[in-house]
């Protein structure tokens, strides 16, 4: 059973009729009335933006995942009232509940592809017998861990990248009063994901391979991260356009966001089942890194194209093709880089990675010229039938409906 | 033998010479040729800087620790080098290549207290069986990860703080083509100390107490790093007075600064030596927190006195006082609003945390009134004889020497 492109349509228009409505989900609503009434709070400013719908509308079409998202919710307060357990809350509260602030702000407003995808496919990966109240409920801290540390490089991310906004409301990091100071409340993020670990999981038989998987996932995802800077030259801010290959492309896209969405994604789930065999997850990268590839190259298009049926707010529009403007390596410079001739070749040296809007204009005109829409359009069809072929070959014991499930989350995210 | 003041007056002259002096040591020369002639590296100015000396001219006095010192910088071409055996050092190697620049810009040069403690005392507190060559060895690579992590949170600050210099150089993120782009520096350095830990450390019987007291500075640091934001209100920058008190002075001196020094490296130390008991360290607490209250109380004075009796440097000279103007808690402060009329208790709230020099002198003459320099040397002395006397005390098996070490490495930190 392959369903997803038939269900394509409908799940797409849904997603847009949901986010035109814009309501606050039921968790978005609790944590921001928590902002408010939690005493001691100094920044009731951060509590006025209204949160964004996606995290909820995302699902709806599967009642697995809206199942998953709504356990979420329900054990988040248990989950992150884990800070007031912490040894130093008494003595040093003021921090503590500061980190508590920074969590709410951020972490429950995510798409959470990793925690729904760890909760519900751990109950199709595990032995019966190991699907106890216990685990279930260990499946979801989990899923947690796994947003936070998401929300760790989204944070992390927007202060280096020095950005305004995220999820439709001002970052943590421009909020009144903090500043560079998020850095701290950032570290003490990924170090109460530890604790957490420490708190609910030194039974689970698995307890040292998550551990060394989130602890993998962030030395790699920092690699991938760091390996960004590297296509410019620091000091003189030119960019090194012999580098911009396919191959280096892939590196990218491996270390910076699939090993970190999709591969890290399994193996959690995988310990949680307590399944985990580092082998079989091996064996599955190519259906892992077609995937991933298909998301992040629907990333730079969009970047480019989300004009195009979609009704944008002008916030958003005004960033269109700010990939090209700050110099990205994307799937749309490294194709046009290949099969561009000598004139094309020049405009694109002579216009990318500079910020006004007419060198960006000469950059999307070569990529008219050389049709990379169409071209984008075959390379996301030829990965989608590449993996209607591949999927149902996998034989490792890892049930198909995973990865139809990630395929379906990531090709639903291409606009009409 | 407890013969700490008798030596100090030597040491701290003999100190005083080799700073004069700036010679740079040995591994500093290494490193920044080292800088120079890697292949690939494009910060070339970065290796300008003559890096200080202080690191080896501060255990000249101590043949162990001199030892240490030298042991640890033999190791460290083989330690650091594991950066090439990161699997992903081939596919993703310039932002590896990144990462060992910032390693060797910054780690080496600190006073390696924790390094160096950890090497000689391993062999104080190990049986004798277990100071194999092999052991030695784990010694001074734990020595490393305790500075790689003190050197990552030296970073952090400098971000936060946004300063321009430390040691005599410029700071890593103000290097010409670095930036914010430092933070993924800094987390890579932070995942690079967990690499080192699985490559060495399997096979070492507390393995996983090493990991645990890594992970448990880390998070307890953090939270003293935030703990000091507290004191001042974000939004509007105004000082929380009320909250200048001893007992959160010594709250914010444990968690920020006495934890991570001596607490942790005795940690550290013993797991090293395989005889770690945190019950043990818990009742060495009192000796701990006297010894580091005295070294955080020492830095405060430096802040505002180091002119006494010492050649300063322009640049250092500029920034005496820096503490008042930016509003920190010091024993100064907290000391003053303890003991002041309501005449001085006005002067102190009109004028701390401003950035004018009037502001700070009158601060300072309020300090003047209250003869609180002689206060603070009483204060020392009592700490010293305190120490003098309970230090023999200790009957837990934790050799005396540890603590007299610690102990002259603070008190001989006092200006001439």
């Amino acid at each position: 059973m392959f369903k997803l492109a038939q269900r394509l349509p409908k799940s797409v228009s849904s997603l847009g009729s949901q986010l035109s409505k814009n309501a606050p989900n039921q968790l978005a609503a609790a944590t921001t009335s928590q902002l408010i009434n939690t005493p001691g709070i100094r920044h009731k400013s951060r509590s006025s933006a209204v949160p964004s719908s996606l995290s909820k509308s995302m699902y709806d079409h599967n009642e697995e995942m809206k199942a998953a998202m709504k356990y979420m919710d329900e054990i988040y307060p248990e989950v992150m009232g884990q800070i007031e357990k912490v040894p130093q809350y008494e003595e040093i509260k003021p921090i503590l509940v500061r980190l508590r602030e920074a969590i709410d702000y951020t972490v429950p407003y995510g798409k959470r592809f990793k925690g729904v995808h760890i909760v519900s496919h751990f109950k199709l990966l595990a032995d019966p017998k190991f699907i106890t109240p216990e685990n279930v409920k260990l499946s979801g801290v989990l899923g947690w861990c796994a947003e936070i540390i998401q929300a760790y490089f989204c944070m992390l991310d927007d202060i280096m990248d020095d950005s305004d906004t995220r999820r439709g409301k001002p970052t943590w990091y421009k909020l009144p009063g903090i500043g560079l100071n998020a850095v701290t409340d950032v570290c003490l993020m990924e170090m109460f994901t530890f604790e957490l670990l420490k708190r609910y999981f030194p039974k689970h038989p698995s307890y040292a391979d998550i551990h060394e998987i989130l602890r993998n996932l962030l030395f790699l995802t920092h690699m991938g991260q760091g390996y960004d800077f590297t296509f410019i030259d620091p000091v003189t801010r030119k960019i090194n356009f012999n580098d911009f290959t396919e191959e280096n492309y892939t590196k990218l896209c491996r270390y910076k966001i699939i090993f970190s969405t999709f591969h890290n994604t399994l193996e959690l789930t995988s310990a949680m089942a307590n399944v985990y065999d580092p082998k079989k997850i091996k064996q599955l990268d190519p259906v892992l890194m077609r995937i991933g590839m298909m998301h992040q190259s629907q990333n730079d298009f969009k970047d480019l194209y989300r004009d195009q049926g979609e009704v944008l707010k002008q916030a958003e529009k005004s960033v269109l093709g700010t990939d090209i403007k700050t110099g990205q390596l994307t799937w749309f410079a490294q194709k046009a880089l290949s099969i561009c001739n000598d004139r094309q070749r020049k405009i694109i040296m002579d216009n990318y990675g500079k910020e006004d809007n007419k060198n960006s204009e000469a950059v999307r005109e070569v990529y008219e010229e050389l049709d990379l829409k169409g071209k984008f359009m075959e390379f996301e069809e030829e990965s989608f039938e590449w993996l209607k072929k591949e999927i149902p070959k996998i034989n490792n014991g890892i049930p198909h409906k995973v990865f139809q499930d990630y395929t379906y989350g990531v090709f639903k995210r291409r606009p009409e």
